[in-house]
């Protein structure tokens, strides 16, 4: 059976059609601005309906359906609670697209859905509990604790990009100072080296560039800072970094493993780190899998 | 059916006989220096053989035995993989004492054990997730996830006093820099109040004192930074307060409200915070309940 996997971004929705941890097919529309949870609802069953015509799947032979959605969700009951940056709140995705669609439906948060699909199929396979961090614009966290997400009681847990590294630091998006969003993600590595791209950033750095280098360093230890907080409190078997930044692959994962030795409380039981494997279809995946729990 | 919990601390082995939550009978020794695990592991068969014949409960009435451990610990084989403090290191306590006594034998750390004890029997008793942060010497914590003891995946989660809240800053007991430990420990808010003790601090600001108000609105300013980093990550039901700065009670809690909240991410779903109810016995309790697992 295929399950179908819909990443709901701010930018973009993408919808794929999945089996076994692999993308069958997948299509990407511009998210609509300024609609109606309704108007949305109708939108995301109607690309449902296109990829599998234009696949010629039957419906039937779809299993389930699972949206990651970026913002607060209730598992249980498939309720959005809210998702501020579409600007929809208190509404049940999951009943309104079963009622049109006649598939059981089940939504959850999209860092969420991005760890399970590295869990499950990606970088983290084979482990009992991952924390996946995603170094983008901000910083994003989905927790898998004995192989389930870990949603904390009221179905918000996994801020760990706002937890504060610095007290009285740097202001961060959220309003909070310190948070560690504000020092180690990709905007931050931006800011701390002087406005050139962390690619840019990395690339120098590998050439030798001092500046280049040193900025890194600077980065890297306050990435590292908040890495090896999530290890000495969670120890987690695996911490998946996806991201932008993950794109610097073997080398970022030389420089973690460099700067977070003295950071761990007890050296013997290391967490281990890797990079994320699935990339942007992490979200999609792990979407696909929520109907398995 | 009757349960023995140890405490076994670095000062004191507390052994009691428990039923329900409750401890019927109390027994307490130093605990002796330098002796191999083999000596303690027999002085705490004595123990507990003592405190029963004292209260002419036969062994037949105790279903289990729980031991509570200053250390890591590997909750599934029973082994005490190392207890600095006591200077053991690699032996399998439950093994040793069930061939001694012939009554199933459970080990775990001393902070979870606490954290069991309020979780089952105390502050968080009827939540289903609840950390217990113990403000000490140091500070301590335990972690119980859907009503059990989370213990990460080599047996050593919850090093919450050792996650960073300023980086760079001050030197922790540890050896690393910056910990909360040292910021929020009572320690710590002997260093803030200029040597003056817990009791005497909060005493004064209580009776107005300029001096120690601001003193103690610092230590709650740190004190807060860490305890909404555990919320905005784990998002636990509860997070009980123990240790000895918890004695100041309704007035604690009136500070960490005060002061928590513009550093919860999401404001419309507060972690709950509350006072330890078990006190020095929640060690003895919590272990008692190992075995009901």
């Amino acid at each position: 059976m295929h399950r179908i996997g819909i990443d709901l971004g701010g930018s973009n929705i993408v919808v794929g059609i999945v089996n076994s941890g692999k993308i069958l097919h997948k299509k990407s529309v511009g998210t609509p601005n300024n609609i109606n949870a309704e108007t949305l609802i109708a939108k995301i069953v109607r690309l449902c309906n296109e990829i599998l015509d234009e696949n010629k799947i039957e419906l039937s032979k779809i299993s389930s359906i699972g949206i990651g959605v970026p913002g607060s969700v209730n598992p249980y009951t498939g309720e959005l609670i809210k998702a501020p940056n579409l600007g929809i709140y208190n509404i049940n995705i999951s009943h309104g697209m079963k009622r049109l669609l006649g598939v059981d439906v089940y939504v959850d948060n999209d860092a969420n859905c991005a760890a399970l699909g590295e869990f499950e199929y990606g970088a983290a396979k084979g482990t009992t509990s991952s924390i996946t961090v995603t170094l983008g614009t901000g910083i994003g966290g989905g927790i898998i604790l004995n192989g389930k997400i870990y949603h904390g009681a009221f179905f918000g847990a996994g801020e760990i990009g706002h937890h504060v590294i610095k007290t009285g630091g740097k202001l961060c998006n959220c309003g909070k100072k310190g948070c560690w969003e504000a020092y180690a993600s990709a905007t931050a590595l931006r800011r701390i080296g002087g406005g050139k791209g962390p690619k840019r950033i990395f690339g120098d750095a590998r050439s030798g560039d001092t500046k280049a280098i040193m900025a890194l360093e600077r980065y890297i230890e306050y990435l590292c800072e908040g890495l090896a907080n999530i290890s000495n409190i969670f120890q987690p078997e695996i911490i998946v970094i996806g991201g932008g930044i993950s794109n610097e692959g073997e080398y970022l994962l030389q420089l973690i493993d460099k700067h977070i030795k003295g950071k761990i409380f007890d050296e013997q039981i290391l967490t281990k780190f890797a990079i994320a494997e699935l990339g942007n279809d992490a979200g999609v995946v792990g979407a696909a899998m929520l109907g398995e729990g």
